[in-house]
């Protein structure tokens, strides 16, 4: 018999085991796991214009972006661009969203650029490859649960104060100014404000008309589609392409100049230095000036506080995702495989950190991606950049895509919620509005982390509090107090039950019998069952009567282990008032 | 009429206030808030013997480890004598817990000592009077129910590593060995490791003895009353006296060698600066070397890394209160009030910053200590040890006070609860390792927050996956899904939720209709709101049916304001059943 029964356990693990592999390795998995194998049978013709725009438009952007990006993270133009490149075609493969755009941004590449800083790149890529090992790790351990903890107030303010920040770091760009831009929404526009003298004639000129097309472009395609006559057609297509058009047309205008008058009078991208990165492992050590840096030495030079870096990387990417994503859902676990993926081989082509860049998503989402392959484009542009169009893209004026930039942004402030929040749960306002608050004045990473932990905080709080009826019932000999316990007083609750318990006989005068109902309770921790011991001790002390009526037997257990002696306070009736008579028996 | 309703609107909030006013100043609140007029007036004589005891038994503790401290902190010795004076006559009237003494501890000072080295004494004194002013303020508005969010595994986790920390901390001195001994257990333990082959003779033959000594005189006292025989009452009294008695007999052995041989082969508290401190304002602005040093300087040295030393100073605080208490029950607020005034006051008399300490109330506990009145000898004994005893306390062997510091705490180290809780719940077990581990390898602050993050993480992980239990109900035309919400469903859960809803019916293969019941759902906030909605545009699109049943007017607005079209969702019926016959007319 025995036998039979192992061997049975035996053939049930098995049959587990082979489950489990069996879905690991079933279609299902394959297509949440390698994204592009579900997406990509689908693809149809009729997506490719969009997503050629798109792609288009985002490289272009992903291009200057990128130049600037690696200059803030204290390492030379292309490395923004290798950064881009490798990342891009890593994620049209294993990313889950199709509007997220990876590589460097102004976040990452600050805080890269605080770790490196004075060092060599090798740094850079260094961080990049072990940012990615670690991010791919929580991906495996399916960590992306973490993500449901951030509630739609909390990215609805983060994705406004996104917004908001990136079109005022814009400002520079878009009037010309001389000095720095800012990290933040309230550096930005102080520093405006104190460099506004410094704005050029041409550039503010060619930037604001940049905007205003892009308004009138984006009207005249409303209410057009692929599918109507041969105008609207058109029409639909222009303001599709609308991106793509200014950045032409500003290129054309930035060259026509120069070539008339021989003078620059627009800030242009300028020089990029060629050629593809070479692959190869990445930097174990590395020279800098004389020294020599071991693996172990280039850890301690990153420091302890490179462990946000991965963090930050997550949580930019996965706060973009769930904002542009139509019902806010997002497979956060598959957005951190194919995020370590990113990071680690494209570290192998010499990439520095990468995340989802927040501008760049605005900008696939106003140019209607279709799918992941708009990345394809962007990737093209950006090789192309890197080996043959350098010249062309010096054309690029500054203030068109500042414009461009602006225009995107522009729709994802989202008024709207606050005035339904506003009347909907003050609680979820105010909430919305710290995140906007922190996120404009100290920065986009703070804003989040503190909008999470205060509605954590919030959840915690009403945790303590449980909502306890406690009824009193009138009897011939008495009274009997009864207090219901919840499905799950946790430990923070504890105190809160005890000040009831103790509080509660006080009030009634006669002679009463206290009843705590745990027939709702499923659980309870041993803080709790600690502070019910000491309030029956104190009971006792003053000779009153107290019964714990209709615990579960795990319950039980755990006051019976932490206190032996008061197994005759547990009591077992179907009803309370049952109850009465055995009382004055005793 | 709206004249007379005002008037009766503004008379209520009259009678409001009037009430706060009675409240505020009614005897009751008087005895919480100066715990001295509560305990005072009940004070007995036969409480006096044990409270001079004890005091004097914490007195000679506090002289010594006052001065070791200071040097941590990098001030000179007097420094932590001042520290232990002031706040400790405070403490006296405000205090809320008989066993917690105050002044300066390790983990504070070590901190203070960061933010001071290398200036002067005055920015200590300016550090105990911002972080005084940031704990009152925390006090009045009655932030003390933060503590409840310490559970009782961690607080006895906490305990124990600090024992132990304790413990590790004093065999550099019961062994006399040089070198440092170490700022957390692990640390002591190494250098303990390192530094045994310079251990002295004398110090651990006196250090030994001292703990042999110090065990039997507690068994001798075992079972003693003061109400007893004589025989037993000389027992029970030098049982009580047995800190102090070791000590003068260190001090008479020590003082003998010394006369006898002209030799000091004993490591001795030594010289003390005397005098009391001089009272005046805090230092708001100073002069280190030849620079001035404005009050904003001052702020900039001190840098808003300091922020977090009253926050350690009201945790160590705390939990040593909470860990003493007889029921685990301690008044944070007027914790936070008394220490806020201690460090306020204290700064006027040249205090450092200064909080509970964790052997001294541990000396205070083993000593039967029975009202803060203990303080007095405590306070008493360091003004004679600044005023007349600097050399007659010269004598204090290190070894004995280390001997007496590892017996009292050793009674702390509780194995018991360890296994109680292994039986009682792996998942608290473990927590509390956790906290034990982190306390004894980082450090007693970071071991209490781990462990009081990972509980509340483990609480908002189980607040995100509410157990629903889905009935169906089968019916002559098809199936019914009721989906029954339970009271509250957190923001953390909402995802949880749509999964669920959205992997109900695919299960069910005929035609079935999907009711989410919320007549138990209280409240719920825009984040599930959003989530449901979701599922409900998913479930029209594929043209099946959904139902929300019975949800309070609340949440329904909720939903109505985030989309209004789906008012006609909502139904009110007092049986699942009674809705068949509608959905089949419709």
């Amino acid at each position: 018999m025995t036998v039979s029964l192992e061997y049975s356990n035996s053939s049930i693990s098995r049959k587990k085991l082979r489950n489990y592999a069996r879905k690991a390795c079933s279609t299902k998995t394959l297509k949440k796991r390698v994204p592009i194998t579900e997406w990509l049978p689908k693809y149809s013709w009729s997506f490719l214009i969009q997503d050629i725009l798109a792609g288009t438009t985002v490289g272009l952007t992903a291009i200057s972006q990128g130049i600037a990006y690696a200059v803030i993270a204290g390492l030379s133009p292309e490395y923004g661009l290798y950064a881009s490149l490798t990342a891009g075609f890593v994620y049209i493969i294993f990313g889950s969203c199709k509007y997220v755009t990876v590589g460097p941004t102004a976040i990452v590449s600050a805080m890269t650029g605080k770790y490196v800083a004075g060092y060599s790149p090798d740094f850079a890529i260094l961080a990049a490859f072990l940012s990615g090992i670690l991010i791919l790790l929580m991906g495996i351990f399916n960590l992306g649960f973490l993500v449901e903890f951030i509630s739609k107030p909390v990215i609805k303010g983060f994705t406004t104060a996104a917004a908001l920040q990136v079109i005022s770091s814009q400002l520079k760009s878009l009037f010309g100014l001389t000095g720095a831009s800012g990290n933040y929404f309230a550096e930005s526009v102080y520093n405006f404000v104190v460099n506004i003298r410094t704005a050029t004639l041409w550039d503010p000129v060619l930037g604001i008309i940049t905007v205003i097309i892009l308004i009138i472009l984006k009207k005249v395609g409303a209410d057009c589609k692929r599918t109507d006559d041969l105008l609207k057609q058109i029409r639909w297509f222009v303001s599709l392409a609308r991106n793509a058009v200014v950045v032409i047309v500003g290129m054309v205008v930035a060259y026509i100049i120069k070539r008339t008058t021989d003078n620059e009078p627009l800030a242009l991208v300028g020089d990029i230095d060629g050629g593809l990165p070479t692959i190869g492992y990445p930097p174990f050590n590395t020279v800098v000036g004389n020294e020599t840096y071991s693996f172990l030495d280039m850890l301690q030079t990153l420091g302890p506080k490179s462990i946000s870096l991965p963090l930050v990387i997550v949580l930019e990417s996965v706060a973009i995702a769930k904002a542009f994503s139509e019902d806010g859902r997002v497979d956060a676990t598959q957005e951190m495989i194919s995020l370590g993926l990113c990071n680690i081989i494209g570290s192998f082509a010499k990439s520095m950190p990468i995340t989802g860049a927040f501008s760049r998503a605005a900008l696939n989402y106003a140019s209607g991606v279709q799918t992941q392959a708009g990345g394809v484009t962007n990737c093209i542009l950006i090789i192309v950049a890197l080996t043959l169009l350098t010249s062309t893209f010096y054309y690029i004026p500054k203030a068109t895509l500042s414009g461009l930039i602006i225009v995107a942004l522009w729709t994802m402030v989202d008024y709207e919620i606050f005035i339904k929040l506003w009347k909907a749960s003050k609680r979820e306002f105010i909430l919305a509005l710290i995140t906007v608050i922190v996120c404009l004045c100290v920065g986009l990473e703070y804003g989040i982390v503190t909008g999470v932990t205060v509605e954590a905080l919030m959840l915690l709080f009403s945790q303590s509090r449980p909502s306890i009826e406690v009824n009193t019932l009138r009897h011939a000999t008495g009274e009997i107090i009864v207090i219901p316990l919840p499905e799950v007083v946790s430990y923070c609750a504890a105190e809160h039950l005890r000040r009831l318990l103790l509080k509660v006989p006080l009030k009634s005068n006669t002679d009463c019998t206290t009843v705590i109902d745990g027939a709702n309770l499923r659980s309870m921790d041993s803080t709790v069952a600690a502070n019910i011991l000491s309030v029956i001790e104190d009971y006792e002390k003053k000779g009153r009567r107290i019964w714990l009526l209709n615990f579960n037997c795990n319950v039980e257990k755990l006051c019976l282990v932490l206190n032996s002696n008061i197994s005759d306070k547990f009591v077992n009736v179907p009803n309370v008032l049952d109850l009465v008579i055995p009382f004055h028996k005793v």
